[in-house]
């Protein structure tokens, strides 16, 4: 059906013939409307709102006034008669709203008749950046910080982008946090962007080093209830809010991955946060605390955030959120919701989504992210959150994100921070609509085959509940087999496939880590039975022999075949009708993501050939004849190595 | 139709199971058959015949008889109650009459109540060798020179293959040939290869440097009309015929891609070739005069041997043969037959094919020629030639050829120069049959994909007539765009396909260069005109407009791109099939085989994409939206470069 739709409607491309459309090298994101000539008519109060209608606003009049009883952050925009009036309880509410008009304007809306009401759906709307202090960015595949040396023009381009979505909050560091990052000439540059981004109601936050107090304090001990400690911590949060009244707060990862924390003390992370917590209080900082935790002893990695927080549910202070990734974990193209979402009750939680494809193929994959966490809120209440963040996709290339369409992924995080209610075909489409065309035709196939891309990258990646098969270091391509003798066997892909002669898959069963004990009864009882299972988590939460029988019919390895293959052939059927846009984008960024997508349809062909390879040592059984056969030999693919780390973009796939 | 017969037939091969094949590495040929326990009563005429039976034959009593009436090189075989006689007029028919008998018990065929008589359609079953004194093989894949230090047991083995197949000459070096050939100390060495394949009924030949009086003689001149030079030539034969008493003669590329010839003394083709045979005619030895001339300055390459040959026709000494490739440029994937064939007609005249794959993959695509020689015999009678020249594919590679499947070409050369008139299919099925397995439904399947696949690699390399769009040296990827300035154009491309904003191809009509002229009338009617030119050679007699209506109903454009798509699926499918037939086939083979057809996959996919990307360049039109669209970038593979010469079979295609 969705193929006959698509068919349908490139019929009708045919028509569009070729006009002429300027070269665009995508540096102005979704804000792509000119310098008007003539500043509208803009009155009211005086605010950064006033400057960007007064600068791109081609309508009538428009009148800008404080109202109360608003919510924060929240606006109304009314217009009639060529008259629009945006009212708000503040200056942020404003300027969300000034964005809401050019939006509308951008998009080809009509802004006459407005009688629009909004309100947020978090207070925290928050970027986590995972850049060091060498500008460097982890994960990060457009290039270096663009903190690193922030010039005024680029920072304030940054700034609109961010409020023009609604997000109001940016941690500017790595979680893996340097301790330098408290030192006193690092928090003057942190000031100094704090200064640049405060016109546009978004706060600086800091991830922190637990250890700081030793490394940056001098003192012998970071343990949180040592009296020294907690001095330290609160001199240096003052000293922080006399630089920047306003600062957020900070992110913590704390005994986690080698990070230092509580625990290196003897204490826990209630201890750890609570104490930093109390520092911040007084200036109405907070604490982001994040549950991203496990053990190298842990015969389940997926028990074990929920086995370290639960006990503390309840005991953490009020300025503290639990910030958990929206797995168990961490960031696969298809993970259940973390256990811990609708385990704990008394804690304040936020969601910690990756906008950043640091697991979906980098900058070179078209991968649209909005369905993979509208599937999220599909099974976690958006209300049962206090605040959502998103690491960002964000560096120093011409066009930000690496990858044009990665813009999108920015661009929907931040449109659902505002309201998880909207639907990934909404934000899809008011961002084809403001970047690339407003052509009603072209828009939707291009939604459409953004909002497959997801679930398209599953299949050739790693379908039906496969997890976790990436290459050791770059986590970019597939290396199922990965397993350096040495190695923590829960950094190797095998510890999360299993595969073996009877199937595939971690028996996260009653009967294996149970691991489903986790979830709601209903919920476990539906994963815990292989019958009720979700096709596309089973070899999550089973061991799947290889001949199960699936719904389709097709053994379960059949259907691993089929779902890779599909994943092949959809990829090529996206550049496909991506080459059919020719006429009607223009060319820099035509031929850039061309060029994007044909390394994305030969990275689908060897990931799916290496899995299937590699899995078929396991299954000893045939592909079906009417899936492609592998093209690339498997001992050849088990030699090759992409020689990037965890700071780069790779230039492109496997080559041979 | 052929699709649904593959896939029908596959259905079938589901019941195969697994038996224990053992592991080949192919090195015995289609010669597979076991040494026998107790050697069968072979009675008669005492010859290699008899060896081969009482090695080999597990039958019962044969007799070897000569009989007087019989064609030379003829046989014939009666078996009756178990007894079995072989007749022929000599020795060599009596071995062909043997391995026929072999063939039958190999094939699992029936050896009883036989009555056969045959007879070689020519004389004279040639392969020739372009192997270097050094070892290398001029577009040889399958590793270094057999003659180089000719092991007894391997001259042995391939003797005994060419035999089997009725080849009964072979030129043991390279056309390009060097001086030193008819060197004393060179002959010593041709002498004791001949005595290794004379009790094979196989004789040897040479080809000479025009320049040998002057290299090797020490004359001033090679002056084919100057008595010092034609009494070298006379010694010199004598020479050799003292050492090999049954010397073929001498094959010779003379004034060609800069070979010295008669026409650098002011001379012509019909001096040089007629003054060597006056040296050989006294020892019944013959000279092969090749055809393959070309100049810098033809404006059709294609034109050139008629011109240059058809005003002698008639006036070569009656032991000269002229040797002509099969079509007029130069052993493409496909070429209509060289005109000269119909042309002449007062002249002995062989066809050259080439086994070797010089452009069809080398030993890396599994191509199958047969197709393409009957494709030939189709146009020009069987009967019109005297004789049949295949340049051979055989190198010191264990398994001869370097692929599996490249000992079909040479088996079926053989085979065609027995009999033009067996089918590819026959060909095809005997082959498998002995070298593969006895599986009916195997066989079957096996056989039509090699029967399609001579047209499936015109279809990725260059369809609907397009020709010699390769890679300068060493002709295996695409490089349509091969230009470097100062080369002579008729070693670049563009020079043939001549693309550019209106259409492509070579306009060789009337119009054009009017190579059609030298067709027959009939023929240069049909190719004159665009409309009755057979689609599978437009391109090589027209310059087609990009919008020009095919019968699919398709713009040439359009069935262009699905010409070269069509390829890469099929090349896929043919993968596909060979996986399927993993519980028939040995281990060794089945992977060297599944190696090879990735590689030929890839390739496909390379080819296509750089072909449609190239040509898109002048047609400036969109690929069809249901033909897959390139993965690869032009501007990647126009970089791209393998770095081999002539000598090597590459490791494998395109590596981004």
């Amino acid at each position: 059906m969705k193929r006959f739709l698509l068919s349908v409607l490139f019929l009708q491309l045919v028509g569009w013939g070729v006009s002429v459309v300027r070269a665009e090298d995508g540096s102005r994101l979704w804000l792509r409307f000119d310098n008007v000539s003539t500043a509208a008519a803009v009155t009211g109060v005086k605010c950064t709102a006033m400057t960007e209608l007064k600068t791109y606003w081609t309508g009538g009049p428009v009148t800008l006034k404080r109202q109360k009883g608003l919510a924060a952050d929240g606006y109304t925009i009314t217009s009639q008669g060529g008259k629009t009036v945006i009212a708000a309880a503040g200056d942020a509410g404003l300027l969300y709203g000034a964005y809401h008009l050019l939006r509308l304007q951008q998009m080809g809306k009509s802004c006459d008749n407005l009688g629009i009401k909004e309100a947020p759906a978090y207070d925290l709307r928050i970027l986590n950046h995972w850049d060091n202090p060498n500008g460097t960015v982890e994960r990060g595949f457009a290039g270096k910080s663009i903190f690193l040396n922030p010039d005024p023009m680029h920072m304030k381009m940054y700034a609109r982008a961010c409020a023009s979505v609604g997000i109001n909050g940016t941690v500017l560091n790595n979680v893996n946090a340097k301790p330098e990052a408290l030192a006193t000439e690092s928090l003057a540059k942190t000031k100094a962007i704090a200064d640049q981004l405060r016109p546009y109601g978004i706060r600086v936050y800091l991830s922190i080093n637990f250890a700081s107090p030793i490394k940056v304090g001098g003192l012998k001990t970071a343990d949180p209830l040592d009296a020294d400690v907690i001095r330290w911590w609160k001199d240096k949060v003052n000293e922080i809010y006399k630089l920047i009244p306003d600062f957020g707060g900070f992110l913590v990862k704390a005994n986690s991955e080698g990070e230092p924390g509580p625990q290196d003390f003897g204490r826990t992370h209630v201890d750890g946060a609570n104490m930093l917590a109390a520092a911040l209080k007084p200036h109405k900082g907070i604490v982001m605390w994040r549950a991203f935790v496990y053990a190298p002893q842990s015969s389940d990695r997926a028990n074990q955030a929920y086995l370290e927080f639960m006990p503390f549910d309840g005991q953490f202070a009020d300025n503290v959120i639990i910030q958990i990734k929206n797995g168990p974990i961490d960031f696969q193209p298809r993970e259940p919701y973390s256990p811990l979402f609708t385990a704990m009750q008394k804690t304040p939680m936020m969601v910690e989504f990756q906008i950043t494809q640091e697991y979906l193929g980098a900058a070179n994959h078209l991968v649209y992210l909005a369905p993979m966490w509208k599937e999220f809120f599909s099974f976690v209440k958006p209300a049962s959150l206090k605040a959502m963040a998103g690491v960002a996709n964000i560096g120093d290339d011409t066009n930000w994100c690496g990858h044009h369409f990665a813009q999108a992924n920015w661009y929907a995080f931040g449109r659902l921070a505002w309201n998880p209610a909207l639907s990934s075909k909404e934000i899809a489409d008011e961002w084809l609509l403001q970047t690339f065309t407003t052509n009603a035709r072209c828009v939707a196939t291009l939604s459409q085959l953004m909002l497959d891309s997801r679930e398209n990258c599953v299949n050739y990646m790693m379908p039906l509940g496969i997890h976790h098969i990436f290459a050791g270091i770059h986590h970019y391509g597939p290396e199922p087999w990965y397993s350096p003798r040495g190695t923590r066997a829960d950094w190797t892909p095998p510890y999360y496939h299993k595969a073996d002669s009877i199937g595939l898959g971690f028996d996260r069963t009653l009967a294996g880590s149970a691991n489903v004990r986790q979830y709601p009864d209903s919920l476990c009882r539906l994963y815990n039975d292989i019958k009720t299972c979700p096709e596309n988590l089973l070899a999550w939460f089973h061991h799947v022999p290889w001949d199960y029988r699936m719904r389709s019919g097709r053994t379960f390895w059949d259907e691993l075949c089929h779902k890779y293959d599909d994943g092949v052939r959809e990829t090529r059927r996206l550049l496909a009708f991506w080459d059919a846009m020719q006429p009607v984008i223009d060319q820099q960024r035509f031929y850039e993501v061309q060029r994007k997508l044909r390394i994305q349809a030969r990275d689908a062909e060897w990931w799916r050939d290496a899995c299937l390879l590699y899995f078929q040592t396991f299954s000893h059984r045939p592909l079906p004849l009417d899936v492609e056969h592998p093209v690339h030999n498997l001992d050849e693919m088990m030699k090759f190595r992409i020689h990037i780390g965890m700071y780069e973009n790779p230039e492109c796939g496997y080559t041979k």
